[in-house]
């Protein structure tokens, strides 16, 4: 049934019924009032972020079912709440769709949405529905904890810190070119990076565990691309970094793609786009001793990949020993590229 | 010069220069990491709420510049915000908009923002700038507090209460009918009802006013039309209502404009969205002694309307004592009307 014969006020009432008794304590009223209201616990901050996914622009229907897109949607925006080292308290949907889109369709979106919101405790506590013209807009804003004054930021990278990075780099992107050209390659091979790109995860435990354990300096999560997201940290932190290349954790996936293509699986470690994994800073030596933990733990690599420096570049050493200024080359809405 | 040659980095930075020492106590850090970080006051609830507007059918840019795009999306979030007797602390932006628009109507349409924003304390404090295929959608999350366990729910109106409304009813929607239609009438008569549709005022003040001297039951804002509006509180509350029909509040630029049009100013009162005015439900008699200062201290109306009965129905008395069942009439995003 298309979504022009249900209503606004319908599909409401259905998200409505579908979150009873999966609040926090802290949400008091979810859906159905003109706000949420929340109680927030004591001795923590609030943090929160919004997010939007645009049809064609960040995603299409023909590589991604609509459940897909849901979770898509709502990991992007719970890997913001991981880079502050944060725990999610719930979720506003705000969502436009033409009114031609069946409900089936708007319901496995929601589907998707939710599975990924509950599996991390971040459950629908409002939003607003809309019809579009043309075209689905899926933002998603998510409001979390942290204790009081340990939000993570990008702002407190120091001289000499070690530059950390979890999961693989370019998987996602490689996972995307995989959808675009269908090369006949061993599906066991590319699976996984078709995965990382239709099922980000965000790394909300990855995160509270490091900061449990270490004094961690900076993070963030790389959405825009390693090249474009350290150059984050760097400007907030008015330093420089320097990463050697040959310690980008790249998987044989990636590897093979890239391969199969004719293209440097560095370029899409580099600055391909939404791995959604935690880029962090810490001083010298604090991570080695729980890296195998938390490799165990994750089953994921969590990789040193270089070192702050002073100055404000960030150069990419090869294995020559030869430095290259490594310009940010992450996704960049509006830009030419 | 066009977004396209802009850049989403230099967009941010713009406004994060632009909102440096605006923000409230509570806000840590604004724009310009992961997440906003707040801390929230003691003995306060938090309150969040989410809109879209979407271009084509919320506003279109040939009725509306771009400042007064702005301006109504903040107005409509923050109408939220007054419905539960809040006070903004700060508002995300997520924008999406075609890479050919106009680096200048994006920095009008954002000045729109801000300046209403500012207003009402309640700055930007993080957000998510996009490119979209086609079309302007503007998303406006505000976080607010309230009173430990003051929040005004829609769901506390209670046999027997008046039920009052703030300002007129109909406004805008003769404000649209005005810039569709342009008939020949007096620009004195109609400029009121123009004001109101191109710049809504959110009711933030008038509402923490009324909570500060009265015992409100229960509190809407008008942002559907009273017709959905009232139904919602009825429906949280598993209460009716009956509304007198000589009493609704309608101003004498709406009357003459629906007389010129050939249309019944009740249909627009109590059908015609984005009034952006309070509708609330007290047990009777007690907001009688605060009319006359609240319509003096705000220049603005308020009107007892009717009152709360048993049942679920909405019913319109009109003069000669009849009663009509009165349909939610107001807008329903996707509904056929």
């Amino acid at each position: 049934m298309r979504l022009a014969r249900v209503g606004e006020f319908i599909l409401i009432e259905g998200i409505k019924r579908n979150m009873a008794n999966k609040y926090p304590p802290q949400v008091i009223e979810g859906i159905g009032d003109d706000c949420a209201v929340l109680c927030p616990s004591a001795e923590k901050d609030l943090i929160i972020t919004t997010d939007t996914l645009v049809e064609n622009i960040h995603f299409n229907t023909h590589w991604m079912d609509y459940y897909q897109i849901g979770g898509r949607a709502m990991a992007a925006s719970l890997s913001d709440i991981a880079a502050m080292a944060g725990e999610p308290l719930g979720a506003l949907l705000a969502c436009s769709l033409p009114a031609n889109r069946q409900r089936e369709e708007f319901d496995l979106l929601l589907k998707g949405i939710t599975t990924l919101g509950e599996r991390y405790r971040c459950p629908l506590i409002g939003g607003d529905i809309t019809r579009s013209v043309r075209g689905l807009f899926i933002n998603i804003t998510v409001i979390g904890e942290v204790d009081r004054g340990r939000a993570l930021r990008r702002s407190n990278a120091k001289l000499g810190d070690e530059i950390w990075v979890t999961g693989w780099l370019g998987d996602s992107r490689a996972g995307l070119e995989y959808l675009r050209h269908k090369p006949s390659l061993n599906k066991e091979i590319v699976a996984p990076v078709i995965d990382r790109f239709l099922q980000p995860v965000p790394r909300i435990e990855e995160a509270r565990y490091l900061c449990e354990r270490v004094m961690i300096n900076s993070m963030i999560d790389i959405s825009d691309g390693l090249s474009s997201d350290l150059r984050h940290i760097c400007q907030a932190s008015r330093v420089g970094a320097e990463i050697t290349c040959s310690l980008l954790p790249i998987s044989s996936g990636a590897k093979t793609l890239a391969k199969n293509q004719g293209i440097s699986p560095y370029d899409w470690a580099l600055n391909g786009g939404e791995d959604f994994e935690l880029c962090l800073t810490a001083e010298k030596g604090v991570l080695d001793y729980i890296v195998k933990d938390f490799e165990e733990t994750f089953r994921l690599p969590i990789t040193k990949i270089g070192i702050i420096v002073a100055g404000q570049d960030i150069l990419l050493v090869e294995e020559e020993g030869r430095k290259y200024l490594l310009e940010p080359r992450g996704y960049n809405h509006f830009s030419r590229k």
